[in-house]
């Protein structure tokens, strides 16, 4: 069966034949060949692609990658904790409503669709409100395709001590990242975007001495990330309840061709041609884009870009 | 790629190599060819399935089967209701415990593994306790593979006006049954049970009037049963979050197999011959069954059994 199209990303994209033909065979949930042959090499490959530092650790989760999301901003945040979110889009909007539902304060920061958010915004609400113990940034914002300064973002965070989620759905694979480096605690993506998976499961790689800190925190059974976390750590990659055990063997087989591509640089590489080949093809064919090219993903540009900050005039929008 | 060995009901069981094969196609999320011609015909089959009566409608959860357990148990019961579980093994308990992270007040009638629920016991707290506003069962209890009483436990609910939620996660399509002849308002399935599809998701069918009140209750935005419902009915089979769409086209392609096979009646009738051989050989072989015959599912012996309802003597648990 071919597709007539491909599926770009974000995703969930096209795939991969090979890929494919991994959801060929059942497994059982309870075996070895499934839970420590497949499920614990995952593990160890998304700790290992995340972050080269040590005390690391990683957790899958059933569901669209919303549902990891969601369990790490239930899972990690205290009952008197304040969250700190940065919106500049879709997927930063669905972590304050996540938090709204769950009856989490929140401090939104939201320059808009087309801005990287203010330093000194978020500077401010860190100085000013002590209360706030948690940051959580967007990636690459896939409503606009703008890659966000989180270097910058979760140094600040840093320097006054606060535990830095970053979703990085549609980034992580395909853009080159140390979140060792830069200090973030967790980290949230999903089987179906970069690693070129199919979709149904999410993952969460995470500093483990701050997982483990999520032990009785949680607001949901299903969405409890240290029960999952401490299930698969205690048990050699047993999910608690019933996985998706043909995508997570095509997840397996992904990665192993983003391997064989070359890693992460490889396809960001690859990505980066196919940007820069898209744009400029439409271009040519009158079509305009919305962000200025030093804010779009998957190219690195800069680390951050203060004179787009503030960037809300529509006229300058376009090239 | 053949299994060396079968998967047996309640699951993920093995599945078709047809079922499987249909994962081989990658599908737009936002595509007609998907939402309408898949999930929408997935949505109608299921209700029609559950009930002959009007007023029914599904919906499909991403995730595990207790995913869409708590998102029924956290979409439809108010922060002022009291839910009764019935609680005779895993599955009953999983439901007090899914309760128990939602502060969700109940009543919990535990009459051990290995025994049927007393319907005097459920009289007794339904009639007491006025604030009792739900009550939910499991249909076959994996722990034993005991069958419960429903159709009583049901039609005495019925009698007080409690809102009835049944996991028939491991039951539904292999065991007939109408859940609008029983009354009940939630019932709950998973895609890798008796339908023999690929694990990845979970599936509500609902009296829709019973649904619509469940509007701005849930304690989860990934799991909120109204939201997800209402999306899929506005916009002709659209999922909120990106849906695990090769495990949904494979459980289409379930679907029809159900359907070659006979319908449900025709798979119960083969389900049951085969339990009986199970049974019957390993009894040769020296083995003894935990319950006795009339309370061993798939098979449907009586509509309950009072003489088992304080079954507790080990001894008279064998044959």
């Amino acid at each position: 069966m071919k597709n007539e199209y491909l599926l770009l990303t974000p995703g969930p994209l096209s795939t991969s034949e090979t890929v494919r033909q991994a959801m060929l065979k059942d497994w059982c949930t309870w075996d070895d060949d499934y839970n420590k042959e497949i499920v614990e090499v995952i593990r160890a490959k998304l700790t290992k692609l995340a972050t080269e530092h040590e005390g690391y650790t990683s957790v899958l989760m059933q569901g669209s990658g919303t549902a990891s999301v969601e369990a790490t901003i239930g899972s990690s945040i205290g009952p008197n904790d304040k969250l700190l979110v940065v919106d500049n889009g879709a997927y930063g909007a669905r972590i304050a409503q996540i938090a709204d539902y769950l009856n989490i304060a929140t401090h939104v920061v939201a320059p808009g669709e087309v801005s990287q958010p203010s330093l000194d915004q978020v500077k401010t609400a860190l100085e000013q409100e002590a209360s706030i113990t948690h940051v959580a940034i967007v990636h690459c914002e896939t409503t606009t395709g703008m890659l966000n300064p989180i270097e910058a973002v979760a140094t600040l965070a840093k320097e006054y001590d606060k535990t830095v989620i970053l979703d990085a759905m549609s980034s992580f694979g395909g853009i080159p990242i140390d979140i060792g480096d830069l200090g973030i605690d967790f980290m949230i993506s999903s089987a179906n975007k970069c690693i070129q998976g199919v979709p149904g499961f999410g993952f969460v790689v995470a500093k483990q001495s701050e997982l483990e800190k999520c032990k009785g925190r949680a607001r949901s059974l299903s969405l409890d990330l240290y029960d999952q976390w401490h299930c698969m750590q205690a048990n050699h990659g047993k999910w608690r309840f019933t996985s998706p055990t043909h995508t997570v063997r095509a997840f397996y087989q992904a990665l192993i061709e983003l391997e064989q591509e070359g890693g992460i640089s490889a396809r960001h590489q690859r990505y980066q041609t196919n940007q820069t080949t898209l744009v400029q093809g439409m271009r040519s064919l009158g079509f305009r884009t919305l962000l200025n090219d030093d804010l779009h993903s998957p190219i690195i540009t800069s680390f951050y870009s203060p004179e787009h900050s503030d960037y809300q005039s529509k006229s300058s929008m376009t090239d």
